[in-house]
Protein backbone atom coordinates (compact mmCIF):
# COMPACT_ATOMS: atom_id res chain seq x y z
CA UNK A 1 0.00 0.00 0.00
CA UNK A 2 2.64 2.35 -0.40
CA UNK A 3 2.83 3.61 -3.87
CA UNK A 4 -0.13 5.49 -3.60
CA UNK A 5 0.77 8.44 -5.76
CA UNK A 6 -0.25 12.16 -4.94
CA UNK A 7 -3.43 13.98 -6.84
CA UNK A 8 -3.61 17.53 -7.25
CA UNK A 9 -6.82 19.22 -5.87
CA UNK A 10 -7.46 23.01 -7.07
CA UNK A 11 -9.24 25.07 -4.71
CA UNK A 12 -11.43 28.14 -6.06
CA UNK A 13 -14.04 30.86 -4.88
CA UNK A 14 -14.59 34.24 -4.83
CA UNK A 15 -13.05 36.55 -2.83
CA UNK A 16 -13.94 37.06 0.83
CA UNK A 17 -14.63 33.28 1.04
CA UNK A 18 -12.23 32.07 3.24
CA UNK A 19 -10.15 30.25 1.22
CA UNK A 20 -7.18 31.36 2.87
CA UNK A 21 -7.68 29.92 5.96
CA UNK A 22 -9.33 26.73 4.67
CA UNK A 23 -6.06 25.85 3.23
CA UNK A 24 -3.90 27.09 5.90
CA UNK A 25 -5.63 24.60 8.46
CA UNK A 26 -5.62 22.34 5.77
CA UNK A 27 -1.85 22.42 5.60
CA UNK A 28 -1.46 22.24 8.79
CA UNK A 29 -3.35 19.19 9.33
CA UNK A 30 -1.17 17.21 7.15
CA UNK A 31 2.41 18.01 6.61
CA UNK A 32 2.69 15.84 3.33
CA UNK A 33 0.28 18.40 1.48
CA UNK A 34 2.39 20.31 -0.93
CA UNK A 35 0.72 23.81 -1.48
CA UNK A 36 1.92 25.07 -4.95
CA UNK A 37 3.59 28.52 -5.31
CA UNK A 38 3.00 30.14 -7.92
CA UNK A 39 5.23 32.04 -10.74
CA UNK A 40 4.77 35.25 -11.40
CA UNK A 41 6.64 38.80 -12.98
CA UNK A 42 5.24 40.86 -10.88
CA UNK A 43 7.92 42.35 -8.71
CA UNK A 44 8.50 41.23 -4.77
CA UNK A 45 6.99 43.05 -2.23
CA UNK A 46 8.94 44.06 1.10
CA UNK A 47 8.97 40.25 3.16
CA UNK A 48 8.19 38.19 0.13
CA UNK A 49 10.46 35.49 -0.47
CA UNK A 50 11.54 33.89 -4.12
CA UNK A 51 10.29 30.00 -4.20
CA UNK A 52 8.24 30.67 -0.76
CA UNK A 53 5.41 33.28 -1.53
CA UNK A 54 6.35 32.99 -5.39
CA UNK A 55 8.70 32.22 -8.15
CA UNK A 56 9.84 35.41 -9.40
CA UNK A 57 10.56 35.57 -12.82
CA UNK A 58 11.56 38.24 -15.16
CA UNK A 59 9.08 38.50 -18.26
CA UNK A 60 11.39 36.82 -20.23
CA UNK A 61 11.70 33.81 -18.53
CA UNK A 62 8.17 33.62 -17.75
CA UNK A 63 7.60 33.43 -21.64
CA UNK A 64 10.26 31.09 -22.36
CA UNK A 65 8.28 28.69 -19.19
CA UNK A 66 5.63 29.34 -21.50
CA UNK A 67 7.25 28.35 -25.17
CA UNK A 68 8.54 24.86 -22.78
CA UNK A 69 4.93 24.22 -21.68
CA UNK A 70 6.25 24.44 -18.20
CA UNK A 71 2.67 25.72 -16.84
CA UNK A 72 -0.24 24.15 -15.46
CA UNK A 73 -2.08 27.00 -15.98
CA UNK A 74 -1.18 31.00 -16.68
CA UNK A 75 -2.93 33.91 -16.87
CA UNK A 76 -2.59 37.81 -16.81
CA UNK A 77 -3.56 40.71 -14.68
CA UNK A 78 -2.93 44.03 -14.28
CA UNK A 79 -0.26 43.78 -16.81
CA UNK A 80 1.56 40.88 -14.51
CA UNK A 81 1.70 37.12 -15.07
CA UNK A 82 0.96 34.54 -13.08
CA UNK A 83 1.34 30.78 -13.72
CA UNK A 84 1.39 27.64 -11.93
CA UNK A 85 4.57 25.87 -13.12
CA UNK A 86 4.19 21.88 -13.37
CA UNK A 87 7.60 20.71 -12.20
CA UNK A 88 7.03 21.29 -8.73
CA UNK A 89 3.96 20.01 -8.89
CA UNK A 90 4.45 16.71 -10.64
CA UNK A 91 7.65 16.19 -8.43
CA UNK A 92 5.09 16.56 -5.05
CA UNK A 93 2.86 13.99 -7.02
CA UNK A 94 5.69 11.44 -7.77
CA UNK A 95 6.38 11.50 -3.97
CA UNK A 96 3.19 10.51 -2.87
CA UNK A 97 2.01 13.76 -1.59
CA UNK A 98 -1.38 15.60 -3.08
CA UNK A 99 -1.03 18.76 -4.23
CA UNK A 100 -3.23 21.95 -3.25
CA UNK A 101 -3.81 24.70 -5.71
CA UNK A 102 -5.11 27.78 -5.07
CA UNK A 103 -6.12 29.35 -8.00
CA UNK A 104 -8.77 31.47 -10.49
CA UNK A 105 -11.34 29.84 -12.53
CA UNK A 106 -10.18 30.05 -15.80
CA UNK A 107 -6.96 28.46 -14.58
CA UNK A 108 -8.54 25.63 -12.87
CA UNK A 109 -10.44 24.41 -16.53
CA UNK A 110 -6.85 24.92 -18.00
CA UNK A 111 -5.31 22.20 -15.76
CA UNK A 112 -8.59 20.33 -15.80
CA UNK A 113 -8.24 20.14 -20.02
CA UNK A 114 -4.74 19.29 -19.17
CA UNK A 115 -4.73 16.87 -16.45
CA UNK A 116 -8.51 15.66 -16.56
CA UNK A 117 -7.75 13.57 -13.10
CA UNK A 118 -7.27 16.75 -11.19
CA UNK A 119 -10.32 17.00 -8.88
CA UNK A 120 -11.30 20.91 -8.75
CA UNK A 121 -13.17 22.01 -5.16
CA UNK A 122 -15.59 25.02 -5.35
CA UNK A 123 -15.75 26.60 -2.05
CA UNK A 124 -18.92 28.98 -1.60
CA UNK A 125 -20.39 31.09 0.86
CA UNK A 126 -22.99 29.85 2.73
CA UNK A 127 -25.24 32.72 0.75
CA UNK A 128 -24.47 36.09 -1.05
CA UNK A 129 -25.18 38.23 1.51
CA UNK A 130 -22.66 36.27 3.97
CA UNK A 131 -20.30 36.51 1.69
CA UNK A 132 -20.90 40.70 1.48
CA UNK A 133 -20.83 41.07 5.28
CA UNK A 134 -17.30 39.07 4.82
CA UNK A 135 -15.77 41.27 2.50
CA UNK A 136 -17.20 44.56 4.24
CA UNK A 137 -15.87 42.82 7.80
CA UNK A 138 -12.37 42.69 6.45
CA UNK A 139 -11.96 46.31 6.52
CA UNK A 140 -9.73 46.81 3.21
CA UNK A 141 -12.12 47.44 0.35
CA UNK A 142 -14.54 50.40 -0.32
CA UNK A 143 -17.97 49.77 -1.19
CA UNK A 144 -17.11 50.11 -4.71
CA UNK A 145 -14.82 47.15 -4.75
CA UNK A 146 -17.12 45.07 -2.53
CA UNK A 147 -19.93 45.17 -5.17
CA UNK A 148 -17.22 44.24 -7.70
CA UNK A 149 -15.94 41.49 -6.00
CA UNK A 150 -19.28 40.44 -5.07
CA UNK A 151 -20.36 40.53 -8.66
CA UNK A 152 -17.34 39.02 -10.05
CA UNK A 153 -18.07 35.85 -7.51
CA UNK A 154 -21.91 35.38 -8.37
CA UNK A 155 -20.22 35.15 -12.61
CA UNK A 156 -17.76 32.57 -11.36
CA UNK A 157 -20.61 30.54 -9.04
CA UNK A 158 -22.21 30.02 -12.71
CA UNK A 159 -18.74 28.79 -14.36
CA UNK A 160 -17.92 26.52 -11.55
CA UNK A 161 -21.19 24.39 -11.96
CA UNK A 162 -19.11 21.56 -13.35
CA UNK A 163 -16.89 21.39 -10.69
CA UNK A 164 -16.47 17.84 -9.15
CA UNK A 165 -17.65 19.65 -5.78
CA UNK A 166 -18.94 22.20 -3.84
CA UNK A 167 -17.44 23.21 -0.09
CA UNK A 168 -19.94 25.39 1.64
CA UNK A 169 -17.71 27.05 3.83
CA UNK A 170 -20.59 28.11 6.80
CA UNK A 171 -17.85 27.08 9.58
CA UNK A 172 -14.35 26.31 8.75
CA UNK A 173 -14.19 23.37 10.41
CA UNK A 174 -16.98 21.65 8.72
CA UNK A 175 -15.38 22.93 5.13
CA UNK A 176 -12.09 21.58 6.21
CA UNK A 177 -13.84 18.27 7.14
CA UNK A 178 -15.22 18.25 4.32
CA UNK A 179 -12.03 18.94 1.90
CA UNK A 180 -10.51 15.92 3.85
CA UNK A 181 -12.91 13.90 3.31
CA UNK A 182 -13.07 14.56 -0.82
CA UNK A 183 -9.14 13.85 -0.55
CA UNK A 184 -10.02 10.71 1.00
CA UNK A 185 -12.64 9.43 -1.29
CA UNK A 186 -10.85 10.62 -4.71
CA UNK A 187 -7.96 7.98 -3.62
CA UNK A 188 -10.47 5.12 -3.17
CA UNK A 189 -10.99 5.59 -7.81
CA UNK A 190 -11.11 1.90 -8.98
CA UNK A 191 -7.50 3.11 -11.15
CA UNK A 192 -5.61 4.15 -8.02
CA UNK A 193 -7.09 0.71 -6.13
CA UNK A 194 -6.84 -2.25 -8.70
CA UNK A 195 -3.52 -1.39 -8.90
CA UNK A 196 -2.83 -2.19 -5.17
CA UNK A 197 -4.35 -5.65 -5.54
CA UNK A 198 -2.59 -8.86 -6.60
CA UNK A 199 -4.78 -10.23 -9.81
CA UNK B 1 -29.09 23.35 5.16
CA UNK B 2 -31.17 21.25 6.52
CA UNK B 3 -33.19 20.12 3.16
CA UNK B 4 -30.55 17.42 2.29
CA UNK B 5 -32.07 14.39 0.47
CA UNK B 6 -30.53 10.65 1.87
CA UNK B 7 -28.31 9.17 -0.90
CA UNK B 8 -28.17 5.40 -1.65
CA UNK B 9 -24.63 3.66 -1.25
CA UNK B 10 -24.27 0.11 -2.60
CA UNK B 11 -21.82 -2.05 -0.67
CA UNK B 12 -20.48 -5.24 -2.93
CA UNK B 13 -17.50 -7.51 -2.14
CA UNK B 14 -16.20 -10.68 -2.30
CA UNK B 15 -17.38 -13.59 -0.01
CA UNK B 16 -15.13 -13.34 3.30
CA UNK B 17 -14.21 -9.65 2.36
CA UNK B 18 -15.70 -8.95 5.79
CA UNK B 19 -18.78 -6.67 4.69
CA UNK B 20 -21.15 -7.42 7.14
CA UNK B 21 -18.53 -6.27 9.96
CA UNK B 22 -17.97 -3.12 8.04
CA UNK B 23 -21.83 -2.03 7.83
CA UNK B 24 -22.36 -3.19 10.83
CA UNK B 25 -19.83 -0.50 12.11
CA UNK B 26 -21.53 2.05 9.47
CA UNK B 27 -24.59 1.22 10.95
CA UNK B 28 -23.55 2.34 14.85
CA UNK B 29 -21.63 4.78 14.12
CA UNK B 30 -24.69 6.95 12.21
CA UNK B 31 -27.91 5.82 13.62
CA UNK B 32 -29.56 7.72 10.73
CA UNK B 33 -27.99 5.68 8.15
CA UNK B 34 -31.12 3.28 6.97
CA UNK B 35 -29.40 -0.49 6.08
CA UNK B 36 -32.10 -1.93 3.55
CA UNK B 37 -34.03 -4.70 4.25
CA UNK B 38 -34.64 -7.20 1.21
CA UNK B 39 -37.36 -9.14 0.28
CA UNK B 40 -37.71 -13.34 -0.41
CA UNK B 41 -39.37 -15.34 -1.31
CA UNK B 42 -37.55 -18.22 0.90
CA UNK B 43 -39.10 -19.70 4.35
CA UNK B 44 -37.82 -17.61 7.26
CA UNK B 45 -35.34 -19.52 9.42
CA UNK B 46 -35.82 -19.85 12.80
CA UNK B 47 -35.11 -16.19 14.90
CA UNK B 48 -36.17 -14.75 11.67
CA UNK B 49 -38.50 -11.31 11.32
CA UNK B 50 -40.34 -10.51 8.83
CA UNK B 51 -39.69 -6.93 8.03
CA UNK B 52 -36.04 -7.07 10.15
CA UNK B 53 -34.01 -9.79 8.49
CA UNK B 54 -35.88 -9.87 5.25
CA UNK B 55 -39.52 -9.00 3.77
CA UNK B 56 -41.18 -12.46 3.35
CA UNK B 57 -43.18 -12.79 0.44
CA UNK B 58 -44.74 -15.26 -1.35
CA UNK B 59 -43.78 -16.19 -4.97
CA UNK B 60 -47.08 -14.41 -6.39
CA UNK B 61 -46.91 -11.60 -4.13
CA UNK B 62 -42.67 -11.14 -5.12
CA UNK B 63 -44.51 -11.60 -8.98
CA UNK B 64 -46.76 -8.91 -8.82
CA UNK B 65 -44.07 -6.64 -7.21
CA UNK B 66 -41.73 -7.40 -10.03
CA UNK B 67 -44.73 -6.18 -12.49
CA UNK B 68 -45.47 -2.95 -10.41
CA UNK B 69 -41.79 -2.55 -10.49
CA UNK B 70 -41.84 -2.16 -7.21
CA UNK B 71 -37.75 -3.51 -6.96
CA UNK B 72 -34.47 -1.50 -7.42
CA UNK B 73 -32.89 -4.70 -8.72
CA UNK B 74 -34.17 -8.63 -8.17
CA UNK B 75 -32.35 -11.95 -8.82
CA UNK B 76 -32.52 -15.71 -8.43
CA UNK B 77 -30.55 -17.90 -6.41
CA UNK B 78 -31.28 -21.96 -5.92
CA UNK B 79 -34.89 -21.56 -6.74
CA UNK B 80 -35.55 -18.43 -4.61
CA UNK B 81 -36.23 -14.74 -4.91
CA UNK B 82 -34.66 -11.80 -3.87
CA UNK B 83 -34.99 -7.98 -4.03
CA UNK B 84 -34.24 -4.87 -3.09
CA UNK B 85 -37.86 -2.93 -2.37
CA UNK B 86 -37.47 0.75 -3.58
CA UNK B 87 -40.17 1.84 -1.34
CA UNK B 88 -38.25 1.75 1.58
CA UNK B 89 -35.26 3.37 0.26
CA UNK B 90 -37.13 6.02 -0.83
CA UNK B 91 -38.79 6.60 2.10
CA UNK B 92 -35.53 7.09 3.82
CA UNK B 93 -33.97 9.26 1.51
CA UNK B 94 -36.74 11.34 1.79
CA UNK B 95 -36.22 11.87 5.14
CA UNK B 96 -32.74 13.01 4.89
CA UNK B 97 -31.15 9.53 5.64
CA UNK B 98 -28.85 8.21 3.33
CA UNK B 99 -29.53 4.51 2.46
CA UNK B 100 -27.22 1.33 2.60
CA UNK B 101 -27.13 -1.75 -0.15
CA UNK B 102 -25.37 -4.86 0.37
CA UNK B 103 -26.25 -6.21 -2.65
CA UNK B 104 -24.63 -8.49 -5.36
CA UNK B 105 -23.17 -7.50 -8.55
CA UNK B 106 -25.32 -7.99 -10.33
CA UNK B 107 -28.40 -6.30 -8.76
CA UNK B 108 -25.93 -3.03 -8.20
CA UNK B 109 -25.70 -2.91 -12.08
CA UNK B 110 -29.67 -2.71 -12.05
CA UNK B 111 -29.51 -0.51 -9.16
CA UNK B 112 -27.35 2.27 -11.07
CA UNK B 113 -29.23 2.09 -14.94
CA UNK B 114 -32.36 2.89 -12.52
CA UNK B 115 -30.71 5.15 -10.15
CA UNK B 116 -27.38 6.60 -11.94
CA UNK B 117 -26.72 9.27 -8.96
CA UNK B 118 -26.32 5.63 -6.92
CA UNK B 119 -23.02 5.25 -5.72
CA UNK B 120 -21.35 2.45 -5.69
CA UNK B 121 -18.36 0.95 -3.51
CA UNK B 122 -16.42 -2.54 -3.54
CA UNK B 123 -14.92 -3.70 -1.00
CA UNK B 124 -11.78 -5.53 -1.71
CA UNK B 125 -9.46 -7.43 -0.10
CA UNK B 126 -5.80 -6.34 0.52
CA UNK B 127 -4.95 -10.05 -1.84
CA UNK B 128 -6.17 -12.61 -3.06
CA UNK B 129 -4.11 -14.70 -0.81
CA UNK B 130 -5.51 -12.96 2.40
CA UNK B 131 -9.00 -13.35 1.10
CA UNK B 132 -8.40 -17.34 1.16
CA UNK B 133 -6.96 -16.85 4.69
CA UNK B 134 -10.30 -15.21 5.57
CA UNK B 135 -12.48 -18.02 4.03
CA UNK B 136 -10.41 -20.68 5.55
CA UNK B 137 -10.84 -19.02 9.11
CA UNK B 138 -14.41 -18.73 9.34
CA UNK B 139 -14.04 -22.65 9.57
CA UNK B 140 -17.74 -22.83 8.21
CA UNK B 141 -16.72 -24.25 4.38
CA UNK B 142 -14.78 -27.08 3.12
CA UNK B 143 -12.29 -26.50 0.86
CA UNK B 144 -14.04 -26.99 -2.13
CA UNK B 145 -16.57 -24.66 -1.41
CA UNK B 146 -13.85 -21.80 -0.88
CA UNK B 147 -12.29 -22.65 -3.68
CA UNK B 148 -15.49 -21.67 -5.56
CA UNK B 149 -15.82 -18.48 -3.30
CA UNK B 150 -12.75 -17.20 -4.24
CA UNK B 151 -13.01 -18.10 -7.90
CA UNK B 152 -16.31 -16.30 -8.06
CA UNK B 153 -14.57 -13.25 -6.08
CA UNK B 154 -11.43 -12.82 -9.06
CA UNK B 155 -14.95 -12.71 -11.66
CA UNK B 156 -16.48 -10.35 -9.60
CA UNK B 157 -13.60 -8.39 -9.20
CA UNK B 158 -13.05 -8.00 -13.18
CA UNK B 159 -16.81 -6.99 -13.03
CA UNK B 160 -16.29 -4.00 -10.60
CA UNK B 161 -13.87 -2.10 -11.81
CA UNK B 162 -16.56 0.33 -13.53
CA UNK B 163 -17.06 1.20 -9.58
CA UNK B 164 -17.21 4.41 -8.74
CA UNK B 165 -14.99 3.17 -5.32
CA UNK B 166 -12.70 0.63 -4.15
CA UNK B 167 -12.02 0.27 -0.54
CA UNK B 168 -9.23 -2.11 0.67
CA UNK B 169 -10.61 -4.06 3.66
CA UNK B 170 -6.89 -3.71 5.08
CA UNK B 171 -8.49 -3.30 8.72
CA UNK B 172 -11.77 -2.36 9.46
CA UNK B 173 -10.93 0.91 10.45
CA UNK B 174 -9.28 2.42 7.72
CA UNK B 175 -12.31 0.86 5.70
CA UNK B 176 -14.95 2.20 7.49
CA UNK B 177 -13.31 5.90 7.33
CA UNK B 178 -13.09 5.58 3.90
CA UNK B 179 -16.68 4.74 3.47
CA UNK B 180 -17.64 7.40 5.59
CA UNK B 181 -15.48 9.97 4.11
CA UNK B 182 -16.83 8.82 0.39
CA UNK B 183 -20.59 9.35 1.69
CA UNK B 184 -19.49 12.40 3.07
CA UNK B 185 -17.78 13.68 0.13
CA UNK B 186 -20.76 12.66 -2.05
CA UNK B 187 -22.68 14.73 -0.54
CA UNK B 188 -20.68 17.71 -1.72
CA UNK B 189 -21.35 17.38 -5.19
CA UNK B 190 -22.44 20.34 -7.07
CA UNK B 191 -26.05 18.87 -7.83
CA UNK B 192 -26.96 18.71 -4.31
CA UNK B 193 -24.97 22.16 -3.04
CA UNK B 194 -25.95 24.47 -5.60
CA UNK B 195 -29.81 24.58 -4.59
CA UNK B 196 -28.46 25.10 -0.71
CA UNK B 197 -27.12 29.08 -2.04
CA UNK B 198 -28.60 31.64 -2.95
CA UNK B 199 -28.73 33.02 -6.50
Amino acid sequence: MCVKRGKTFIICGPSGVGKGTVVARLLASDPTLYFSVSATTRAPRPGEENGVHYHFLSMEQFERWIEEDQFLEHAQFVGNRYGTPQMYVDKAMEQGRDVLLDIEIQGADQVKMKRPDTVRIYVAPPSWAELERRLIGRGTEDMEKVKSRLARGKEEFAAAKDFDYFVINDTVDRAVDEIRAIMTAEHCRPDERIALIDQ
